[in-house]
């Protein structure tokens, strides 16, 4: 294996890395929401510097590499396709951060109701998440379409959940306010699964060359 | 001037180009909304593909120009920033489409207030836009960091909007659809203003190698 390939085994290690990151994010941020648990949300906070620094970290190397070892169309191609999706991944922690805000909001609250919709959500997003990197670090298409179909699911739940919580607020103005909060969340998780479309549908393009970003019908974005 | 001083010219016309179309989708979409006007706001949806378009050609413009003029440092930088940049202005666009769709429901139904805020706001994060793209061309870092500056008046607007019309909820339940609808355009100019800071943090560390993402404050992301 020569230096550049081991390298670029390092870039992939890293964006993997940074992924579990903001898996753990999302999957912590909700277990602080079902638990209404302040100390858990406060570490999401704090833990969110991590994921930017390899954010940064990736972007440099990637710059380094293009100017060391000046790669050849199809890695290069690799390269400023990680330069990306850096961003993508980075917002989907910036997202984690913004549940467990809500979430030490509504705990100064009586719980509104049972969560049901939103961990199923969050499972779905955070599955995408994983995917749409593993897709990229394989350049496996295929996996990169299932993540993408995945994404009509999660705007579906989100539907419902603005639709339900829109009902008890008609239903009852005292829970305006924790029900507006829960559609937020519903809302960041809706954004989550958008950012791991688009990473899917950049792998996509990537690998196959077929721009399929910007074709898919607009989703739902309420 | 050589061919690639030219290429490079070229790079940044149409990166100005794509935010310029940007900038008008803003504009259009909130005068779609003042304007109850659904054909309007129908053309901004139907326009985005001229964004998006432009996205992909500058992607494309950059590889070839990293491929086959290897760049030396500072420019290799500008190229791959441009690259990650177009993300943003695309989503913006994104942004646009969303505040014309939700115009077109809120058309459905009677108007709620006069909207004083909402303009305010969509002025405000249509200049950050532009200034933070001039910044880029330029490598102008005192106009990104007045760019940067300004998200705070966005996010304190926005807050505004939101308690406001949490208040009208309250107060009388058949407010509930529109004024969600609204919180949610408010939403959308803020992410917008969310997007432009961003491309201006990322031409400070362009310019001066500083990191400055990912230190400011966290946002108010209501």
């Amino acid at each position: 294996m020569s230096i550049f390939d081991d390298e670029l085994q390092q870039l992939k290690g890293k964006l993997l890395k940074m992924g579990s990151l903001v898996e753990n994010a999302i999957k912590t941020s909700i277990q602080a929401l079902l638990d209404r648990d302040n100390a858990l949300a406060q570490r999401i906070i704090e833990n969110d510097h991590l994921i930017n620094t390899l954010d940064v970290e990736i972007d440099e190397e990637s710059i380094r590499l293009i100017a060391l070892r000046q790669p050849k169309a199809g890695d290069l191609r690799f390269i400023t396709t990680a330069m990306k999706i850096t961003t993508d991944i980075e917002r989907m922690g910036d997202l984690a951060v913004d549940i467990a805000e809500r979430a030490i909001e509504l705990n100064e609250e009586p719980i509104l109701k049972p969560y049901i919709d939103i961990p199923r959500m969050a499972e779905i997003a955070r599955g995408m998440a994983r995917d749409s990197l593993d897709a990229l670090v394989r350049g496996d298409t295929r996996l990169a379409m299932d993540v993408i179909k995945r994404d009509d699911e999660v705007d579906q739940l989100n539907l419902q959940v603005f639709n339900e919580l829109l009902f008890f607020m008609i239903q009852d103005p005292h829970t305006v306010s924790r029900a507006t909060r829960i559609t937020y969340i519903s809302k960041y998780l809706e954004r989550i699964a958008d950012h791991a479309t688009n990473i899917a549908e950049m792998v996509i393009y990537l690998v196959e060359g077929k721009i399929i970003r910007h074709m898919a019908p607009p989703s739902e974005n309420k």
